[in-house]
């Protein structure tokens, strides 16, 4: 298999750690390397062959981070600016051979159980071959509002579906045949270009035009941005799956999550006895079900419950837990005082 | 007048801003000056001469925020280790002429009504030219506990009692009569030097003998442990207040507060409309009544309300606002673990 890893996506909601030139995928939230880095390591074992979808400006620090892996045969896709997955998705695939089979994977979420990660490979492999499209559902722990959910008739896709309300995603957790939309897909090359092609004609054309005036030098296909503004912007969901009469949905119990925010990051962390997750030399006293994230300082805390504590060089974020959504609110804030805090 | 100033206290309720090598009364807790500073500051305009009673440990310390406000005409009394506030009276009095009037301060409180000061100092200083000691009381704007209590009779002092229990507090407060005890006093050097002989002769001969033994050069009187040792463990309350009879006290209703915890720190503060101390760089977002005290970074809250956090180059404390009293079974915890965090 080939592992194309997309790396968009600026985290915004995990400011201060996640910043506009360091966002979150390769940032460290949880152990020793950063959330591209265990993509990259997940699936090392599976592909013979990686291509990294990127920004052009995290460029270097996505090389940095695979050279540190030792992970070898890697290309880098390197776009000026960001048109959405399905331009990303065919750029790659169009570096490839008709029969390759690719496994897409954003590089911006966790997975814990990972012994199941490798059956429903397996699984999707053998579907691809068959000229599928595969995605992979997630089965619902609770009836949450922040993902979009692929509605299904065992292995086939009814139709995908928007973030719900809660009204509306209590309906879908209930009724027991909609999944979490991993944004994980799997797929014979020449089977998404055809489908691309038929659904999403000019992101095909313009996604060609784009690759044969790109600077390719060795292991690094440079898109060019008069090219790359002529490819219209969309999600592969929207420009393909949604389209498309092969697709099949995987559903896996992985223990998978986004790294939407400071709250999914404790929900995925191992706590302590107290609920605390914390690194060890922080002293927690008489606190409970709090996540700190810290890199040099000890942190100590008296009587506090619930809180988000993240400690980095030049900023710390005190959050009530539950409420970090307001982080896009605070970095307005701090746009108008310290522009530079959050670049 | 002479000031003499007492520099002893650890502050360990003050970590992680008070180390052991850098006690609360050096340490800049509120505006630009240590408390230490203020105090030179505070007395500068009615003292002609200053004595620093210190730990030899702090000399530099104190030398060195001496230093840079200026402050001329100043003389060390540098201590091997605490005898209480008896014996460094003694010995500082020991180094004036007989009758200096000298003025007694703790360098660990905060006085914020500084007007109503100068009217304090000088009706003492009548009354101490008249050979009483003064003392001054606060008038109690509630029933704390933290502080030691003066009963009275006009200006006349009944007796002095110990830190009471709320019940007693309570008792103290409605009874109107009772004072907070400031740890401020006035007196002639004789006056003193007749009392403690008197009462705590001890302490007197004790203080002679470190005196006449210790290393003077200049303006640093440096007194050594083996005499230092001898003089028997006293305060000025207990060896000369408690027992003389011609103690007076001075009602006065200047803004005053021990150092003695964040919360106190926190009381005598200017906060902003939503109850926060705080620098103003930092950003507090649905976050009311915290105290923020920090050195380099921006200090960001989303929907907390009354914590007390402190930022420094090694530590982080975030507590509940109430509970730092904590601190010390903090420190106890830490220092099985860093035990140079705490020093």
């Amino acid at each position: 298999m080939v592992n194309i890893i997309l790396c968009g996506g600026s985290g915004s909601r995990l400011w201060p750690i996640s910043r506009k030139r360091h966002p979150k995928q390769f940032c460290k939230l949880i152990g020793e390397n950063s959330p591209f880095q265990d993509t990259l390591l997940r699936n090392n074992d599976f592909a013979r062959k990686t291509i990294i979808v990127t920004n052009v400006e995290q460029y270097l620090l996505a090389k940095d981070q695979t050279e540190k892996l030792g992970i070898k045969n890697v290309h880098f896709v390197l776009e000026p600016i960001g048109r959405n997955t399905a331009p990303a998705v065919t750029i790659a695939c169009l570096l490839l051979c008709e029969d390759d089979i690719v496994l897409v994977t954003p590089s911006d979420h966790f997975i814990k159980k990972e012994e199941n990660y490798k059956d429903m490979l397996n699984k999707a492999k053998k579907l691809a071959e068959d000229n599928f499209l595969v995605t992979f559902g997630i089965k619902p722990s609770y009836p949450k509002t922040e993902f979009g959910y692929i509605e299904t008739d065992g292995e086939n896709v009814i139709s995908f579906h928007e973030k719900p309300n809660i009204k509306i995603a209590q309906k879908y957790f209930e009724a027991g045949n909609y999944y979490w939309n991993s944004g994980i897909f799997s797929f014979k090359v020449k089977t998404y270009l055809d489908e691309i092609k038929s659904y999403s004609e000019e992101i095909f054309y313009k996604s060609q035009d784009a690759l044969k005036n790109s600077d390719t030098d060795n292991n690094v296909t440079k898109i060019l941005k008069p090219y790359m503004e002529k490819i219209p912007t969309d999600s592969i969901d929207y420009a393909v799956m949604e389209k498309s009469k092969k697709i099949k949905m995987i559903a896996t119990n992985i223990a998978w999550s986004d790294i939407g925010s400071f709250e999914a990051i404790y929900e995925m962390s191992d706590c302590d006895k107290n609920g605390n997750v914390t690194a060890s030399g922080n002293i927690l006293h008489d606190s409970k079900n709090n996540l700190i994230i810290s890199n040099n300082k000890m942190i100590t805390l008296i009587d506090v419950d619930d809180l988000i504590i993240i400690d980095t060089a030049d900023a710390i974020l005190i959050s009530k837990k539950g409420s970090s959504y307001k982080i896009k609110e605070l970095i307005t804030e701090i746009e108008n005082i310290s522009p530079d805090i959050t670049k």
